[in-house]
């Protein structure tokens, strides 16, 4: 079921990094400094075999072309990335001090954005061999630069919902009562693998009250019958992220289980609406949040509504009281409104959602609707 | 074949955060802070769903009890941490400010010792609430404070080491000529878990002019009669890891094969001879270089010979120049001397080897003799 997507181009990573670079300077910067991570693999699709002591280091200034510092034995790793022809690449061994060859890369009195996961070790490293460098979190200084997605992109996150979608289909279909939510939770990771996801990230099955829990993963309850079952999962299907959450009921649900699921239901789709070019981010979770509110159930939903999606899954923009900055079309965020009564159940309905010049597009396309399932 | 370790009580993370802190206060130290990773984990068995931009942290000093700090989402996951007893929590809700929140439970002039892998996000935060607290990466501060392990993790250590020399000696009756290298690091893998590994970190099929590169994976080269074949896998059992190499050849080797490979075993041998309490790590460099530059490959051996592993399999101590530390009864660490012919093969022989008061003891016992393979 799973086509092959269309390939990024080292033109499309010069692009990325182009854009960067000069948005950055927009934004006052010296440059950017990017780590191993999501940045530098939508940067310029170099993926190291981890992030560690070892310091890796992309420099993007608008006044030079893009540097990759990289550790000598990971030279030839680093030049079979697919965004490598656009970079200049130098290399240090082992035993020689990485900062200060890192620090012949930067100004000395820099303002620099910085990968919000580069470790403590480097920062602190720059920051000792360049006294007088300044930093910000890359997210705080350019919280949008891989915000909105291009066309090639927005079809891997609609590949990859599809996926949890079809995921989701198949996991109607097995027994819940009697199992364990580990179990279940193990179903949808090999459902999501066999469409096509080459890594899961969370399989969430919050059964009755641990449904109440928005953080719970899976665990060693057994699931019964009268049970409300949140499901909650995703991962990266050719390096976009999927996630989605349904909650479903074990038999037949109370009018009070009813009740909760519909109003969820109806703050998902009244933010879905809302959903427009130029609309502030806060204004999605304000939206949800009220039908969840003028419902009677306000204290019951303890967190945002939503954040980005792209090459990870969790990353700006976040819909969340206080961030003002507006929806712009190409961005791919969740929208993920619940209701967690303590102790008892929770309901969560979450879709990825597109912002389109016409509105809101949504990348789940099941059923909102509470299942029955057995 | 796999047993349940002894579980680690309250009483030893409390130990643990006990010593931590003394260690700290003794090095200069205002205090430690920990964010999740392998710290947080050793310290008080807490390991949040992930590192993320919300910050959960640790903060031990001399002078007061443990406090974490977490977003309220994670508290219940917190409270069910194995040493949360140890542990006095405070929580931070979405749309308050974190860093002021951490700002309360350290000293406005504290110079602090800081997790290795903490976000730059996180760091620039702290140091943004606080202007004049100063900071040093954990690893340069305490180097060696996870370095000793007790008997309970050298035992962990020595089951992961044991059921990664099972899955070598399965390997050794498989196929290898006409198949592809990721499909022998997929048997490697799998009987990586199938003896107990919760996680496979890496597996390294380095065949023919691919074994040339140190930090070659696995990739699509089918893998053919007369080839050199690196073998380097490991993972975490019961949270502690495994990391063993073999260097095996497909049918017959030429003398010249035959001779890179017994200078490494060699180099290997003598390095591990070595080991003794008090004994700087660079001499275990020294001593695994010295052979290997006597017989004319010096320039071919470019790495260091080893590193720590414990709850991570890349930790202190580094064998390395340098690295004047000494060794010390309870280090754990690899011994991995090679050589690498550009473009025509590559050897390395690794084990993991625990200092003892007599010496060094290995914790991988599968033969060094170049094995060969169909």
């Amino acid at each position: 079921m799973s086509e092959t997507p269309v390939a990024f181009t080292e033109q499309d990573y010069a692009a990325r990094m182009y854009r960067a670079a000069r948005e950055a300077a927009a934004a006052g910067l010296a440059g950017l400094l990017v780590t191993p991570g999501p940045d530098l693999i939508w940067l310029c699709g170099y993926r190291p075999t981890a992030g560690t002591e070892r310091l890796t280091l992309l420099v993007l200034t608008a006044d030079s072309e893009p540097r990759l510092l990289v550790p000598a034995l990971e030279l030839p790793d680093a030049e079979a990335a697919p965004g490598a022809g656009a970079l200049r690449m130098s290399a240090w061994q082992d035993g020689q001090d990485p900062y200060a060859a890192a620090a012949g890369l930067l100004r000395p009195h820099g303002h620099y954005g910085v990968s919000d996961a580069t470790w403590a070790l480097h920062l602190l490293g720059l920051q000792e061999a360049l006294p007088l460098t300044t930093y910000r979190p890359l997210t705080t200084a350019l919280p949008m630069l891989r915000a909105v997605k291009d066309a090639h992109e927005v079809a891997r996150l609609a590949a990859a919902g599809a996926a949890a979608d079809a995921a989701y289909q198949e996991i109607l279909s097995i027994r819940f009562a009697g199992r364990r939510e580990r179990d279940v939770a193990a179903d949808l990771a090999r459902s999501l693998l066999a469409h096509g996801h080459s890594q899961v990230d969370f399989t969430v099955v919050g059964s009755g009250p641990n449904g109440a829990n928005p953080h719970h993963e899976a665990g060693d309850r057994i699931i019964t019958v009268g049970d409300m079952v949140v499901l909650d999962f995703g991962g990266l299907k050719d390096g976009y992220g999927s996630d989605t959450t349904r909650t479903v009921h074990v038999g037949e649900p109370t009018d009070e289980e009813r009740q909760v699921h519909e109003i969820v239901r109806a703050a998902q789709q009244a933010a879905f609406e809302a959903v427009h070019p130029d609309v502030p981010c806060q204004e999605i979770d304000r939206v949800a949040r009220a039908v969840i509110e003028d419902a009677g159930y306000g204290e019951y939903f303890a967190h945002r509504t939503g954040h980005g999606i792209g090459v990870t899954t969790h990353e700006p923009p976040y819909l969340v009281a206080g961030e003002q900055r507006p929806l712009a079309p190409g961005m791919c965020f969740s929208i993920e409104p619940g209701v967690y009564l303590p102790d008892r159940f929770g309901v969560r309905i979450e879709d990825i959602v597109t912002c389109t010049e016409e509105g809101g597009r949504r990348l789940n396309t099941t059923p909102h609707e509470m299942a029955i399932v057995a």
